[in-house]
């Protein structure tokens, strides 16, 4: 442990079931968290849900604030796209100004609908190589949280799965694997920012395992031996 | 349980890690197999090899047989592919003529030496859809087995992980789910040939965590209820 403050959260696209989820797990664990919405008013309405939640867990205090997705990002020293991915490009470019020298954690899965449980990877390759592409080297994009089950990320005791965790410079892969500890699970350090191509296609076979079994799947990494 | 004889198993490229590690177990599930190889002797040695294993390990009788490519492709009634992506084509376009109304189980990773640990997968998509595509409607493609570490199938009590299946036949899915389950893993049904894609690009996000933890890291799907 360090004396470091910990670092301002924001969660750009964060109404929708992972954004809020990610939000209240953060929060919980003492995060100052901003939910950033296209609208001042969708956000706010997050924020209210969120403290109600945590009223009902007895959690007393958590400083969560509602902003519109630029002043979000501006504000926030990691800055999480949890966006579909039609809406992926068009965020990045409104927040790509205030991102520069910061942490983007793209949650971004290149679903094509109807056929989500189909894997139909963009000719990038990967929705995290977009973003990583779009922001250039000034921001460190990294890829995570695709493989999160979000109904389960909404549940006070969290999701049974591991996080893959990819980018391309070490310091903000670690920052991230930080934040997936505080949300409750285990990391892993997955390779440059092409691998998230693994993440983004798990998640339209984790959606046909759901439809079979009826449940909310995700992954854990076996065989670590001691570790 | 029906009365219905076990299928015949050929492994074309059955000598390396992983060939010869389905071969053990399914040797020894009852299963008749055929390990082929580019030359005969290569497989004989195999072979050799796999009765030496199974005599220490005390398993009476198995029913291993040593043939070239084509031939045990022609003597089999499901055959499984575990050559490198680089000769996963021209093995291929051999055998083509002899599975016809067959299942081909296809193993291959599409890695791209020296970078193995950076997922680059092919312009079709995966080396699954390549497969499909190359043998045509005939046959029925199944990707699996991608991520299961070698080291540990070769050993007595096997490896800790699931398999992914994938392809766009049911009842040939069905048939490599059961295989999977004689080697001692649950198979899930993973999604169309196209979602082979998933297991492929993982195989490089475990090669990652390999080299960080020293280990022989596989998956296994969380979140399946009371299933």
């Amino acid at each position: 442990m360090t004396n470091e403050p910990l670092p301002v959260l924001a969660i750009l696209g964060g109404t929708g079931d992972l954004g809020t989820g990610l939000a209240r797990r953060w929060a919980q664990a003492g995060y100052r968290v901003i939910i950033g919405s296209r609208t001042l008013e969708k956000a706010q309405a997050a924020v209210a849900d969120l403290h109600e939640v945590m009223a009902e867990r007895g959690v007393a205090q958590v400083h969560v604030e509602a902003m519109e997705n630029l002043d979000a990002a501006t504000a926030a020293d990691i800055v999480t796209l949890t966006v579909p991915f039609s809406h992926q490009a068009a965020t990045l470019e409104l927040v790509k100004p205030a991102l520069a020298g910061k942490i983007l954690v793209d949650v971004t899965v290149p679903l094509v609908p109807p056929k989500v449980a189909r894997v139909q990877l963009p000719e990038a390759g990967s929705a995290g190589q977009i973003a990583q592409e779009l922001l250039g080297e000034e921001v460190a994009v990294v890829s995570a949280f695709q493989n999160v089950p979000a109904a389960k990320l909404q549940e006070a005791d969290g999701p049974d799965c591991d996080v893959l965790v990819c980018g391309n410079k070490r310091e903000a892969r670690e920052a991230v694997i930080t934040l997936v500890e505080a949300a409750g699970m285990r990391g892993f350090h997955a390779g440059m920012i092409n691998n998230a191509a693994a993440a983004e296609a798990l998640t339209s076979v984790l959606i046909v395992i759901n439809k079979q079994y009826q449940c909310h799947a995700g992954i854990r990494i076996t065989g670590l031996g001691d570790h």
